[in-house]
């Protein structure tokens, strides 16, 4: 079968859910309405607003590095394989959840459950991801004309949002209230972990250190 | 005509309405918005949603396997063939639904009608895929690649649905209550059809048995 | 510039406004939420979400149509041109806009008002696709391996939408109340403009008769 | 690395948040419901609605005007540039907020804090835009054999939503009330800006006078 054209649309499957899901979490800012001209009126309506709006910038930056990752390995496949599927389609059924935890922890920006609960799924989310980046950077799969070191670069990278998933259940679980602004360090973590991974399989060609 | 870019885009067209449909599934789980900061109130809140976290998770996953199926069908198709095009929209539509019919069954999950409603969507969708595989599956619009086998395995993997909704609308019928969570074993039905309708064209060669 | 692969991200970004736009129907079929078991009482609500299947279903068939003659059309189109822009995004605006029609006239179904409005909105639909079909089939932008005839017929069949709706907004002016059904008529009315247009074309080869 | 892909991976993406974003701005025009079959009542709910259609209206053309300007700008690069990665995701976030702001707008057509809120949205989308733009239009990132009085024109048309934004954030500061119906003139202006952009490249072509 033409694996080219099913990796092809197994691709751009994914790309709509992610841009869907990245889309809709502007519906869960409820816009005022008010029956007023006064400017401080709306000012404090807006700025009633506030941990809406961070939550809508903190999702859509955390699911727009989920798709840049998404990007990057299948920049690197071969062709398409069919084992991709579950742990691609599980990883979606995540991201697609992901509007209405953004819209449950921007409800209550103090309360415990809502954060955990916002991490947790973060967590599952980075899982996946964890899951998918190992089935899909086995030996074979992956371009030859793609070197090493970035096959290693990529599995590091894949760590990133597991571990900041894992700090921020905990530190919701400890110190509940808006403390989640750190997951915004998440692309300069994705970068540490990256060089790291990098690094360590130029040190070692031969036997590459996978995590 | 240029049929391989047309058939591309009714490929591109139609993953496009599987992942919003299946985006969409999330709206319809309403965040509940406490003003307290008691762990066991959002905790109490969030076992309420229950059945609408189930029914998202059903119906992602149901969306999913029939968002893959279309996938295997339009792997295998030669070029673009115009017949498609009616039950192609018909079974789209019925998938459109879905949020509707999740929504309808999540709301009272023990009342009879939403879960009978509910199967009787996944049964209409069931169908028209039927259809969608009858149509597409016709000698001469399958490459030449495909083992005869291959072909047999898709025909019998339609009946999937189609015999998981007619069980759970009996069941639905006759014991109302919770109990669609035997359609997660929809995966594991598609392997076993296939597996039979494989069987059975390699031992019958010349005269393969469609269902 | 590569004009082929401007030609295909318009249709991509078209499709996507189609596929959105069909699957948002639903999102205003509003789900009954009702603290009953009462079989009768389910039945009732679902029998009262009448008009708004029936407008579900309606808007549905109707977008998928404009999808359809949108997929024939760029099907023959030679390159991308760039004065095919602004028509299509017109059109894309009132495809858009179809949620909001539809969810009026639904809303209401005996009401003289909510279905004038609908019946206009697809009017106003119809004729921007007339107008985007007129760019679109100029000499010299369309693949020169494209039967004249083929053209002629693509050229009536653009006709189908301005007359249906014409028919459906004197009648609805006239006399209002659940008659937008006659809609469900228009791929049969595609077909035979289509065909008389084929017909003209070949009876008077040289100087094709254009509507 | 296939750069060709990741590039059309890249706009695949970002054609997906710009067409879901125009699309949901009709969520926000809310369906009067009215128990009556009086035409004038329905009439007086539609006029009410006015400020909706017309924010319904300017944002799609203003979503619209971006997506063509960024169809453009990736219609002439050469291939794929991780740097334009941030950018673009940067300017989506804000593409996808619009329908917020278009709807806070249209909820009190004459108060002037939502006015600024929705020009100072669209000053950050212009700004966002014109940096992907001189990010993307960096010596060695576009064709070869696009003319450098076009790249010229580029880079001037996308002074016009910052412009046209900064206008109606004075406007709106200083004289609330539906004064926005200008930013109708942006196609106007873009055509200005890009024909004056490739006068200069023209004038001076070895020192093509960048703004």
């Amino acid at each position: 079968m033409n694996h080219g054209a099913q990796l092809e649309r197994l691709k751009a499957f994914s790309d709509a859910v992610f841009a869907i899901a990245i889309t809709l979490l502007v519906i869960e800012v409820h816009v005022p309405r008010l029956d007023t001209l006064d400017d401080a009126a709306y000012l404090a309506a807006l700025a009633h607003l506030g941990p809406s709006f961070m939550g809508f910038v903190l999702s859509f930056l955390t699911i727009g590095a989920l798709w840049m990752a998404h990007h990057r390995l299948f920049g690197v496949l071969e062709s398409y394989e069919p084992r991709l599927m579950w742990p691609n389609m599980l990883l979606l059924m995540v991201i697609a959840f992901m509007p209405f935890a953004t819209a449950l922890m921007s409800s209550n920006p103090i309360a415990r459950v809502p954060e955990v609960f916002y991490s947790a799924t973060l967590l599952a989310a980075g899982l996946l991801q964890l899951w998918l980046f190992q089935v899909a950077l086995k030996p074979g799969r992956v371009r030859a004309d793609v070197p090493p070191e970035e096959i290693n670069a990529l599995r590091w990278r894949s760590l990133t949002l597991p571990t900041a998933a894992t700090v921020a259940l905990l530190t919701a679980w400890h110190m509940p209230g808006n403390n989640n602004c750190f997951l915004l360090l998440i692309p300069l973590l994705a970068r540490a972990y990256a060089a790291l991974g990098r690094r360590r399989a130029l040190r070692h060609p031969a036997t590459p250190a996978t995590p």
